[in-house]
């Protein structure tokens, strides 16, 4: 496996595009998206548990439903046609269709696209009404636009608080086929582990089954998205789309086997990759926080420990001011919900350059203060806890708290 | 009922103190308190769910589920006590036979304390062992200097980051009796809805059995302390003590029925005053935020809804900004696991000079902005959301997050 350009139009039979309509008064970069595959795909995907689900999530999530297909995916930020009822139903509906009608009749595209096999997401300000004719009025645009450089401004498209745009694309071996995956999300704020992203998008040529692309997306997503918080708090929008064109000509992948796994160590891949990012790009953060726990009696558990730790405002603001208070390490886990015995507990911090031990077996270490801070003064911090209780291991992606955060959030909506 | 001063010494019988031992090098003002009663009183406590314990809640809880019997408390600020072994425990316990010695020493108490029926309580800095011997030297001190007025030096002692001391008494009649409840808290920073103050002690001069004083205690959190969040982290430290010596003379409350009715709601309405004002002093805090909950299925689905959208981060930063951002309050409300139709909500701000509706029954409002912006500046804002699940309700307090939470605990421990 390695590391390619080109995030969601890597692989073949993918093309992209985004341009500015204008749905966010101020706002000078492109804001609609536009993935589009020349071939039917097999599709899968995953969605907030928020009860308060956002107009294209309900509508996305029905059509995934009823038919695992998708040709298309329309997607903007500056809105999230959330809280915003029937009107916003009809908004969601609409995105879609003014995009399938536009495909249909451009003589670039040149086939017939069903309004069913048009996906679509929103991100951005809840409780406001989406102005839907002004991506009514860039739609044709946006199809013209469709291109394999055109990844750059779709990523661009979905980005809101987001400083720096996500994506990720791979190339590997099956059943002796190069095979590709690629990616693009946006994070930043509303960021928990319920799902843990706003909007990410998954491309591959890879033949496989609806069922068996359902499987891997479900299996990759607990210890990638499910394992990311920013801020704890899950959104309204969160979707993470996946849609396979099986391009590639690889024997499809029907069932479970060496294809199946080397498909889903690669989707592993990205994702965490993806995971990183957006964890290292939450609203106002300065620090990518890597919690490792180790020794756990399984692997669920070990997760819920780390997820705990990352999640905590005390150990987040902790961070930021790169001060190595590991007693609310302590404290985060020991409300966690997971059992364990705080005597065979040890702490380390560590990065690229060494690791400090503070506590060791419940009882604190008599570390060097001066050179902890430096430690705690890289970009990215590992937090690495052994527990003594089994063999299984988990790794949760967060940020630090900061002066930004509180910035950004008190002041977002207007 | 009515209000009077006096706080923890209130109630016939007991007296109080608190003094400089110097835990914490810097701090000029009150370090460690003392309460102690004249005579032995029925206690109960509630503590930490937290895994992680510090060694003295561990011994408290210890000694109140041994006997139920409690005559002083020891507290100290500026040090946790917590994940520090034995050494940590054997100091705890050092805090305890100091202030039995001491008090049973001293010609002014003139009678015999047991060294089992002094609790202790800590709260500070985690993973630091607690320099006892500076507690030692003082405790002759603390004991002389108790008094009805040591109240205020007492309130003084406990409080860490907070910025106003929190105590609060009441007068009512039980069984042709005058009785009284006092009570002081700390509160400020990590904490949460499990248990929801890092200390508290409540003190009454009421005759009542162990087994009634620990159904009315657990029975009254469920809607005070429980009910507040400041940071969604659940402290290793959090106590809450009862002590109840019978001073007051009324006929012994022994089981359900008026007397016991009107302790509780008189209990109630001492802790409901300190969750406000623990919630109001939140770390940073500059508005106190108030959630009702009506029209809910049962009161524990009221609570549960309150309290998500106190906890929100992104709610709380936009009571920051002043930003009538709603959209959020239903955001956290879908993630909280209570089950609602979104379609039956409305939601409404208010405060004392007035309320503006933002959202109703699943149709977002089109409201006067600077309106909202006004109603938003008060020190106290109230959320109010109705749903058509039901009849009951039920009510949450938090605060906003705001630079100064990130300042404060970004440099909490150096």
């Amino acid at each position: 496996m390695q590391l390619i350009d080109g995030g969601v139009t890597a692989p073949q039979g993918f093309i992209a595009n985004g341009v500015l309509s204008g749905i966010k008064s101020g706002r000078t970069k492109e804001d609609t998206a536009l993935i589009f595959s020349e071939k039917v795909c097999n599709s899968a995907g995953v969605f907030t548990q928020n009860v308060v689900k956002a107009e294209p999530v309900k509508l996305t999530r029905l059509r995934l439903k009823n038919r695992h297909k998708a040709q298309a995916v329309i997607a903007n930020s500056g809105n999230a046609n959330a809280c915003t009822g029937e009107q916003g139903a009809w908004a969601a509906v609409r995105m879609t269709r003014a995009a399938a009608n536009s495909l249909s009749n451009s003589e670039k595209i040149g086939m017939k696209v069903d309004e069913d096999d048009v996906l679509v997401c929103s991100t951005g300000v809840i409780g406001q009404q989406l102005p839907v004719e002004v991506i009514e009025e860039h739609i044709d645009e946006l199809v013209e636009g469709l291109s394999k450089e055109g990844h750059e401004k779709a990523r661009q498209a979905i980005m809101t608080t987001d400083t720096q745009f996500k994506e990720c694309a791979v190339e590997f071996e099956v059943g002796g086929k190069t095979v590709r995956i690629g990616t693009m999300a946006k994070g930043s704020g509303m960021i928990h582990i319920n799902m843990g992203t706003m909007l990410s998008f998954i491309t591959t040529d890879c033949a496989i089954s609806s069922e068996m692309l359902e499987k891997a997306l479900h299996s990759s997503v607990e210890g990638t998205y499910n394992c990311v918080s920013v801020d704890g708090d899950t959104s309204t929008n969160d979707t993470l789309l996946i849609l396979a064109n099986g391009m590639a000509e690889n024997p499809e992948i029907t069932s479970d086997g060496p294809d199946y796994q080397e498909f889903l160590k690669a989707l592993n891949f990205v994702n965490t990759q993806m995971a990183r990012k957006i964890a290292g790009d939450g609203e106002g953060a300065e620090h990518l926080l890597v919690c490792t726990v180790q020794g756990a009696k399984d692997v669920q558990s070990a997760r819920n420990l780390a997820k705990s730790v990352i999640s905590s405002s005390l150990v987040k603001a902790a961070f930021f001011g790169k001060d190595a208070n590991w007693g609310r390490i302590l404290c985060a886990m020991g409300y966690s919900g997971e059992l364990f015995d705080p005597q065979k507990v040890s702490v380390s911090f560590s990065n690229s350059k060494g690791c400090i031990k503070v506590y060791d077996h419940g009882n604190p270490v008599d570390f060097d203060e001066d050179n902890a801070k430096i430690l705690l003064s890289e970009k990215e911090v590992g937090i690495l806890v052994l527990l003594e209780e089994g063999e299984a291991s988990g790794t949760a992606w967060g940020c630090d708290l900061t002066y930004e955060y509180v910035k950004i959030n008190g002041d977002y909506r207007t």
